[in-house]
């Protein structure tokens, strides 16, 4: 099937595939709202538009086509770059979205709601130029786009070696299988492709948790093959998206998917980390009565510490009945229900839109950040082969610029000030173990 | 128009004109999830379900359609009474409510998106059995049904004194010409249907300020035909659905119709009674900084003790942009903009689905007892053709019954406890000005 | 005893009764720092200073002899009132604020500690100028001023009749034992003093409920010797004092008596009114879990809306074990203890210094206001012998007087939404019932 | 005058020296109650104690002699330990606690207001015991007991190679003078006390930041003499005491030095680190407008996300007015004024009684355990001459022993579900660089 999928052809003379190319017009009125709020990467193009630093830089990305995302690409757009996208996920492509880039901006090939089969050769073209090569730099969110060219720079050396092709029937895990069959397809076609890509590759920028993890295993076996940033622990994507994102996102999933009143409530929550705090807080602030489970002691006395119960609960026999999509009720052998939301998964995107775009913008400035240091630094061997969070000056530079949008003047110190507290007075301001 | 309007009959026999009858069982899921919510009516059933007090009792309604109506609607059924409903607002009906009441308990004449004849052809529809009489009791929010009911009055006793026919030419107001259109058609048919039905009825429950306003200019000037309960002023409503219910639903509004993130932004919140009150309290809580404006210097000594700035701002040369239906950008000369919300109108029901189940229950439940209250007390003279506010106990009622849904537990006080301050043990516990 | 205690005179020749006149100076600091904090009172002073509305009036007041009452007494002076003091508790005088007032501003006859006996010494000194006749107005705490001028006129007609004297021993309560005792003395060297006094007052007006429900008892009884005013029940008062008043002074309290953190602690909070409120939000605010407990469902149901637990907590068989002045252990049979504080009595000014200036001007603002009302409505027939509360444009005068220190700045209507909502320009704002 | 100090005895025949033995059974009655709020120590007492793993350890502490450290005291004395103190500060001493512990537990040698001399002559005796030697461990705070012992070993080095006595004219600072002529009076009568001194050490455990600098820069140079942990930078230390101990004190010290009513008010934060955060907070929950200045945009940022205002503020020409010990009034050329607190420094401390007990534990704990880790570690190699944080898992502990006094119950991992999240069930269940 994924022989039957072909690449269309805009007026821009750009290959795509999206739903319907005619969504672009409403995908662009939402951009436009989108960058309002998204001062970051509006600052970013501001700043760094006029010299167009990606001039004739190729960037590929795989992560989430939302609007959000739309608003990073057409940054990295206006800083010079050539950009090919996919979605990291079947279901959270926003297809206004898709098809406003995918008119205006970018190749796009993403829609809601492809099949695995769909979702791989998706990946394949955001990866694959018309001449045949590979990206400059990458974007990747979960870090598939990053597997399939290690996987295949592996599969390619084993074959120059003997001959030998990868065979799909060797795994049971179905989506890997389809790795496999793309990779023994291009083997076919040009073995070396995947070998040339990852030799171009300058680096890729990571967003999340799971694709970090996947990085550092790479590192720590010696198999990485370009640089990494670990974009995830940027204190400004962490404190910020978890915290500060969840408490915005939680309190507009629950209404959207029940319209239940909050107040008067007693809401659970498990775990007290960073999403667990935004959490909490927003249920709080709505009149529900909190309690919370935790098993590490500090975070348990952080919740104490904010007036919250915290308790242990056990899974007593329980019936689960679906009530409409992403709405299931859990009856309890006493009767009563608890409602449970997006089969207990992102909710916030599951029923409703997601983290709100300023949350956003903070995470995806140090996306633009972390590609634009990958690239400046390429020659002057400042990255290796390994994985590393931005600088701490970086970091503060995505929250510095946010502030302005907010109507925050930052205090600058004098000399004498930052002297006496011994800083720099253009930061960094603290110390690297610092836990904000 | 309003003549090829027809009226549909149900395998129950009832009358009612709906969207699409086929949304009953959509309809039916969310009013059982609803219940659960709805604690006030619910308890209302279990007391005065077994007994029937409305046995027999014909209770006409016109109060927005929506799925909790729905419940309340199902109350009054339940506790005996034949019910028809129609909605007060052209848009406000949710059709898969309509559709399950019409189906399972009453005559329903309500959708959404009605032309105002039809909006009054429904009215009338409500207020006449198929006998061709009224109702004994009527719910009523805005007046309308009061309203329609008072001027066919008067306009029969005109004509019964000489034959004069109302004029709809004689206002320029196109609501009221529709009104005496309808009035001027009966008059032919049957020339006492208003005064036989002002006659049978034995008083009204009106929901909101707009009626209440009506119902006291008509006692002071004499001509209120039936005693009239004002629910909107119980304790359990005003200060309920009107601090509580904000709370929950301006935020869901803003969130479903902007995305934008709370936090960070200046709210600016106009006026602190006690919409204001909810409102500021629910922006603070996601983040954003408040300000105030007021003309109440009380309420703004409140607002600053809460810490809210309170500001004058005037209004400058603006442009006005339309995003997307109900969400407009204001443009001011310096390019900044302000998004409005439905058209600076109830944004809450505009932009979101309006206040949450349990709140309605607060305000419903006052009507379920205002209605037994006027049917058990029509022959004892409790009741003349004035205004009334709820006894205070029973506005204690309507909370108490509210509180073992969210595991409260209410203390009664001792014998010795309540003489020495001087109440009865069961109420009422405050004295009439007090404030809450 | 009481005939040993012998008044004082200054260089201004007036008369008082203090611990030690020496503390003047440090009295004088902090009354300086309190004044701005009393911006209704200094505005006060600005307005009608210049036109001395008090010009040769004899004003009495018997009242907590604080910092902050030294600023409302020194404001009547500044509208030209000659001001004789007492206190109103025998523990609440502040020795510097007396002594401050003593000797720069009006006869004070109040210490910290005294006996009955003298407690009611200084209550008649306060009441008698030097010619032997008594005041013109009279500012009033719990009523015991009221009291003693109502028993003796009463006494003196009933002596004028058949020559009866009251009888001490007629009576088991100590106190009234005391106040018989000294009319019993007047009698004799003057036996139509009260009388006199009565005749001569134009008004009281009473700071507590306690007083305020003793001058309603006379009202109905048909007793009341001169007009009253309820400053209680003014909504700057009731809704400023209690709520914002107790939010402030209750941690405060707490943090002085024992240093325990609140935060991490459950806070029981019995009775959720408007003291109930300002409480729990203090105690939620500094990171406690709050449990309510409550009688009337409607306060149960805002505390579960808050986010409060309410529930029923019985009283097991417990020892009390004193820890310091006004700090006791409660020990319960299983072991664990709880510390009351001030025997479970006002802890803000048992345990701190109570409430603080700013709150205090609000209440005091409308003492000022009720005077001035008492005297210049004093020939118009306006307020009769019955207990008035302030109108409502003048409760909203005493807000408005605050809001500038606050750096509030009140929105004006313009004639046309003054006339589209219905109210004046000027206020009143809001109808009688509202319940702010 | 160091000279005429002398050391009493008391019935125990133990060395002391403090302002007056008699305020012991005060001291013992506030001991009394903060070990209710301590439950940290109380835990250790409770765990450790059978089994004295301090039986016959030499302890000296120099850490401000307050009833908290008094709790901290008697429990090394629990464990078995021979203790010794002196304060870190000449002011922080609380006499009735001094007293407690030297009547009944230690050696103390320290009250409120020391001359410098006398403080530095306490420190001497807190680390020499009645043998002339040491001790075997030190808890120390801003290091200045650390100091002595380094600066005496490097003195009787020199002397023992060339009889170089140090000279105390060879600098400028005061405090410095006094420490050299100390240890030139010691290298008369001993010459190799401090020496031995420091062989015997096997470790100090260093309670704030000022040490901790002084620990790492000795390290760095390779003069660090024993090894240190640096209790300071444990979760449980910085983000429990900075945040929610001055969240607590803040509002104390300001409330007991001014009476001033917070809500309404206007605050102004400077800095957004964890002081500012717990600060920030409760001017907030107080009900004032809070502005933040920051110079680190990521702490801005985390201001703007929660509805503070960020500005630049400037210092124009003020004068200075002071009022009472430790409030000053900074008058603004337009005559407004600002209350200084405390000269700007620890308004906790000067103007209330600082942490409360319950956060004071959680600091503590952390030193009991740190001290009972360089005991029970001393002869395995594991601590090095260099400064280390206390292992995760520990920190963790110190969290968990305080939870069960706040009715927590701590959720414990199923072995599958540690399994899944990759911890073990005991913890630690972070990473190094979690930020809480």
């Amino acid at each position: 099937m994924a022989t039957q999928l072909t690449k269309e052809k805009g007026a821009s003379g750009r290959e795509y595939k999206v739903k319907d190319i005619n969504e672009a017009d409403f995908g662009r009125l939402e951009i436009d709202l989108a960058e309002a709020e998204m001062p970051g990467l509006m600052a970013c193009r501001a700043e760094f538009g006029p010299s167009k630093p990606f001039k004739g830089v190729r960037i590929a990305g795989s992560l989430h086509m939302t609007i959000q995302t739309a608003v990073l690409i057409e940054t990295l757009v206006a800083l010079g770059a050539e950009v090919r996208w996919c979605s990291c996920n079947i279901f959270s492509t926003q297809d206004h979205a898709a098809s406003a880039i995918a008119r205006d901006s970018a190749s796009v090939f993403a829609w809601k709601g492809e099949t695995l089969e769909e979702y791989w050769w998706c990946t394949e073209q955001a990866l694959t130029w018309p001449d045949g090569e590979g990206a400059d730099l990458l974007v990747d969110d979960g870090g598939d786009a990053t597997l399939i060219i290690h996987e295949g720079t592996k599969a390619e050396k084993a074959y120059a070696e003997d001959k030998t092709l990868p065979d799909p029937n060797s795994t049971t895990n179905p989506e890997f299988k389809i790795v496999l069959s793309i990779i023994r397809d291009t083997l076919k076609k040009d073995p070396t492709k995947w070998t040339r890509m990852a030799e171009r590759m300058q680096g890729v920028s990571e967003e999340t948790t799971t694709g970090v993890k996947r990085l550092y295993e790479m590192q720590d076996a010696g198999t990485l093959l370009f640089p990494a940033i670990n974009v995830n622990d940027s204190v400004t994507k962490s404190k910020f998206d978890n915290v500060y994102g969840c408490r915005h996102s939680l309190p507009d999933g629950i209404m959207r998917a029940t319209d239940v009143m909050i107040a008067g409530k007693t809401a659970f929550i498990a775990g007290y980390g960073d999403v667990g705090k935004g959490c909490a807080s927003a249920m709080k602030a709505g009149g529900a009565r909190v309690i919370v489970s935790e098993i590490d002691p500090i975070c348990a006395l952080q919740a104490c510490m904010e007036g919250y119960q915290v308790r242990l609960y056990d899974t007593p026999g329980i019936k689960r009945q679906n009530i409409k999509p992403q709405v299931d009720r859990f009856i309890f052998p006493d009767g009563h229900g608890i409602i449970v939301l997006a089969e207990g998964r992102l909710l916030n995107l599951g029923c409703a839109t997601g983290h709100p775009s300023f949350v956003m913008s903070c995470s995806f400035t140090n996306q633009v950040i972390a590609q634009l240091e990958l690239w400046n630094e390429r020659k002057s061997g400042r990255y290796e082969k390994k994985v590393y969070v931005l600088p701490k000056h970086l970091d503060e530079k995505v929250a510095a610029l946010h502030l302005p949008k907010l109507g925050a003047k930052l205090t600058r110190l004098s000399p004498e000030q930052a002297a006496y507290i011994n800083v720099s007075a253009d930061g960094p301001y603290k110390p690297p173990a610092y836990r904000y």
